[in-house]
């Protein structure tokens, strides 16, 4: 009975091992080509799983790239400095990081390219974008209810706001990222305007 | 002479007329599909222009794809109202309208997609954003000569707070680009604070 729990135990982990494999090798290829430049063929050459094990977790290649899309992103830590100044300062130095980095940045066009299209991409994206600004939005609604934020300033206006223009440096002008940008872009942040500007 | 004029201006419309045939082909094929659903065999079908005399004038697909690109966005009128806050008005209602047109809007994620590993398409990309971009930036250059704008503003910033959120919207967060997020927008950019913050 031990002995049958614990082979249960070590096939789970096997299987998630491979499981674990397969997605890194399909984020990889999307690092390399984008959504675009992922094959079932060239995953199970990567991280060698064979192409049948593939295809029994992942109905299909679309599957795998959703699977894949929706576990892109890693949301960061939710800093708590009691200031929305200071957490929005934490979160926009960690995600201009990460904009600068190959990583998620270099693959997400090619997923807001097939969400164009595709509706199943579409959620997978929706879901994503919303682990990456889930920090965001917290910090501002902790703000809301210390009074830091208006209660008529919808939190997600002020996320569009705040990261709007960083994307917009990232994928649409491709310029720099620089702290000087980062601190016009804060500078403009609810919470700020009492304390800094005259 | 005079003949030989005339076939000379005949000949030049003819070409003039089957190169725009084939552009609008290629960017019809970008709307339904993106960059990466344009091939010079589906061009060729949709516009009856040969193959033959696609490759005399583009000499690959990417040749033919990047100068559909470089073509894609008009760039909207230029307002002149004396006031930065109603130019800016007038240039954002015409962009909103834009970004929720079947149009470039819904093929710029493929360029940027493209843009990030194939240098040619990101040289393209950054002519089209200059493009869609200039009469925003010249209407801060204005209001900066006028004085209704601060020297130490950088046009490109003030673009990139004001249409970096309306971007963010469209393609990131897929919310809806209502008039009151616009006012949101709007109401954050310089020229308006003296006037319309207590």
């Amino acid at each position: 009975m031990v002995e049958g729990v614990e082979s249960a135990v070590g096939l789970d982990r096997r299987v998630a091992r491979s499981k674990d494999a397969v997605l890194s090798a399909t984020y990889e290829l999307m690092l390399e080509g984008g959504l675009g430049g992922v094959s079932v063929d060239e995953v199970s050459r990567r991280c060698g799983v064979a192409k049948t094990t593939i295809y029994r977790h992942w109905p299909s290649r679309a599957a795998l790239v959703l699977d894949a899309c929706s576990q892109m992103g890693v949301a960061a830590p939710q800093p708590d400095t009691g200031s929305l100044a200071d957490d929005l300062r934490i979160l926009v130095e960690g995600l201009v990081a990460e904009l600068g980095a190959p990583g998620w940045a270099s693959v997400l066009p090619s997923v807001i390219d097939a969400a164009e299209r595709d509706p199943d991409i579409a959620r997978a994206h929706a879901s994503l974008h919303r682990t990456l600004m889930a920090p965001f939005v917290e910090a501002v609604e902790r703000a809301r209810q210390r009074g830091e934020v208006a209660a008529a300033d919808e939190p997600a206006d002020v996320v569009a706001l705040l990261v709007g223009p960083l994307f917009y440096r990232r994928w649409f002008s491709r310029e720099p990222l620089d702290a000087s940008f980062v601190e016009t872009v804060l500078s403009g942040m609810p919470g700020r305007r009492p304390r800094d500007t005259p």
